[in-house]
């Protein structure tokens, strides 16, 4: 019997240090948006019309930046998280060049953290991956940590090593994409008058809208990336495994989550930052999808007056709607009913 | 809590007069174009093949109309029908100049009617929305009315104002795209050899084919449109509403009757008119879709011999063959199973 | 009551030597590329990639060539396999020029073989179908059977008539792309290591994962291919058919036992013939496929140092993991479970 099938990666196959180059690269196209856009229902201006993109300097649209992140996801899973048990967090994510129909997204990963769990059965890999453009500018890196099963409960324990990771990108390390001015930002065509003066710390804003997630929809999304984790895809084995039946990639929660607070953040033109993120339960085909957004802190940019910055946490619900902004119980644990709770940064214009 | 999140006009929140600029502009890609073939199954030869639209004078392959439609359509929901209770018809569309990859479509409406119910709780409003390109050359405009709520009962009635419309837009109004010559029109590529003469008043045409909708083609379809309106999207909350599920987007019921309308009228090969149209019922997934055509006329068009138009009924049903031709019953009402009752014209190649 | 519309043809429509000209032909974009990514997963990174192709010597990222073979296919279906009772087999396919995004192709079919059923009421077609760009290069060119039903039991059989197919595309007639050299042909980059010289014949791998299908996305990829074959989109009348539900198009199998055999022969960057094949039984949303591999035998190509030809059998399978490699039973006859069973010819690099 042939082994050239590739089982993905366990416990034990990671190092500290290692870095992990991805296959394959993908070239990002127009059919790429179009799908995200049938998938999501994303309509923020920029990522939907030439002419709006080019009136901020842009030379096009560029892709919407979780399209991004999924890709550069996508690329990952093989080698990262092909065993994994649990798609933990994210930390420390940055978007720098934007990514526009064309470009070719290639990624790596360095492995920057191992820790095995006290059963011995599996451990923690934290890695650093990052995806660049064919020109090798960075589009987008970011930190996530993923249990992943051991091949073998034998096999001695690494040295125990946890990363130290920022709680949020330094404003100052934001990236404004480069030849971008928002003098011209025009708020009749993006759907909102509000600009980063409105928006005040401890605001909470209910999205409104659930959608509906089908089996197909998901798979089809999972698939545009081309991430080949088995549970999202076989029902015949998930039926006999932890939840009975095929789990909701997490990227596609935040997919979506993205595009439902456009109702409320329309002119949240671009996301800089993913400070902080976890997957909190998971979703599957028949969940109505819901979210809100907490403003935590809009942030001055250095040296722009055309545009500032917002760090939000956006909470994302299945049959829950949010009216009452569900998040935490008394105890600190999220409740019943929360998929995802994103710290994460965007850009939006100030008043002229 | 705040209310930056949009919860759509109500009845008095219109006035007669008012022109509303929709939010946000829509680049038309060839990922969309993908997407609606999958969606509709279309194959029309002038939207399918660069190489055939070239042969009629076209610079490529334009869009099919009804996508077009449907993308302005989408344009106009937040605004216009997010609290509609019903879309009750349209009429006096016009198709103007052809819609390529690579538009930009942008629409706005002007508000021409407004009749309140005489139950005081919702009432009539009349648009007339437009879409343009980047160029500002119209693609399309007609008329449509909805039922929508008020916010508050108690709000006075405004002057009722209902506008005239036309019965079929003249045929001197119907525009052939500039430039276009049918003189080459290859029948062994567009499926048919039926040209305009070939087409009698009164001639009824069984489509045949039947196509069965899924959850998620119709909400794929309506989120590529960037159309919000919950009632598509949300299984939890049309659980409880008036149909106890979702409903399909009456403008994904025109694209499937178009596409199927193409067996029998293969050379239909663009749209001039939407003179006037119903979604008589509400169609679900699950449901089989049929259509089929009575010709109301032939038109000549002034000053061409190479391409003529018909006018056209086109009947879409439910879960009921076409064979017989389900319309309506003696009382003049229409039978259950009709969806859509669609009075057009169509430009169709004339025979050398 | 019209005769507009087509019913197909049956049986006695066709004649030995007859050419049919299929309509319409299909311009491919990058839209339906997107598309074929997302309804199957496909990762072959020449497909995935416009750097990687071009390292190869394409111009650009060629679409994946089982998405050429059911663009071809969906062309010939309105003329050949619309009565049709079922798709018998395959043989004598080539693969030639490589389709680009922008190419638009025609097809035409040959009728090379006729004979009737004993039973007087059905008889089977062979058919030479041919899929050309816009230059005139052919893509590929294929044999079919199909068994048809006749209109009218009485019409006379038509002499009998059954080709002489090969077994095998020679290696001599196998196309390489002009231009391509695989001598930088990057394994980082295309996710396996294993190039020719790795593969023996007898060998055999399970390409592991497992896919289930849902409704609405064999329908998307069937309708993207424009096929209009009813049984596999209307429930209504399946319901009451042999059985009893939508049959997913035998394509859309082949796309995903290709898509699946990545894992196992990530670098077998195109197919070049497809020597013979058969679906073996039909396939039905909620069954999920699996795919394994034997590779038949390793092939020189002449006069070629940097690339060599696998011939490869193929295997898929409903809901039966494939570690077993379940084929065929003492008797001869295909286990339960087969739905396809191909033969088909690979390029793949040698090693330098």
């Amino acid at each position: 019997m042939s082994e050239k099938n590739r089982l993905g990666n366990f416990f034990e196959d990671f190092q500290v240090g290692q870095k992990i180059a991805h296959a394959p690269p993908r070239t990002i196209t127009e059919g790429d948006v179009a799908l995200y856009t049938a998938l999501t229902g994303s309509r923020f201006a920029t990522n939907s019309a030439d002419t709006f993109a080019h009136s901020l300097g842009f030379p096009r649209a560029p892709v919407d930046d979780i399209l991004a992140f999924n890709m550069v996801f996508g690329r990952t899973v093989q080698d990262i998280s092909l065993n994994a048990i649990a798609n933990l967090g994210y930390a420390g994510g940055r978007f720098g060049h934007p990514v526009y129909p064309g470009d070719t997204l290639s990624a790596d990963s360095t492995v920057i953290g191992l820790r095995e769990n006290s059963d011995g059965r599996s451990g923690i890999v934290h890695v650093r991956s990052c995806g660049v453009n064919q020109r090798g500018q960075i589009a987008l890196e970011y930190c996530r940590w993923v249990m992943v099963h051991k091949r073998d409960p034998q096999s001695p324990a690494p040295p125990t090593c946890v990363p130290e990771l920022p709680d949020a990108i330094d404003v100052g390390e934001l990236v404004v994409p480069a030849g971008i001015r928002l003098n011209q930002y025009d708020t009749s065509l993006s759907g909102s008058n509000e600009l980063w003066e409105d928006y005040a710390a401890g605001e909470r804003i209910d999205h409104v809208d659930g959608v509906t997630i089908e089996e197909g929809e998901h798979m089809l999304a999972t698939r545009l990336y081309q991430n080949a984790s088995r549970v999202h895809f076989n029902q015949q084995s998930e039926r006999g495994g932890r939840f009975g039946r095929r789990v909701v990639y997490g990227g596609h929660i935040l997919s979506l989550a993205r595009a439902l607070s456009f109702n409320g953040l329309a002119n949240a033109f671009t996301i800089a930052a993913i400070n902080g993120g976890r997957h909190v339960s998971p979703a599957f085909a028949g969940d109505t999808i819901y979210a809100w957004t907490e403003v935590i802190a809009p942030l001055a940019l250095p040296g722009r007056s055309d545009v500032g910055a917002l760090r939000l946490r956006t909470v994302a619900t299945k049959d829950q709607p949010c009216t009452n902004f569900p998040y935490k119980t008394a105890d600190g644990t999220h409740e019943a009913g929360v998929l995802l709770d994103l710290d994460y940064t965007v850009l939006i214009p100030r008043r002229a």
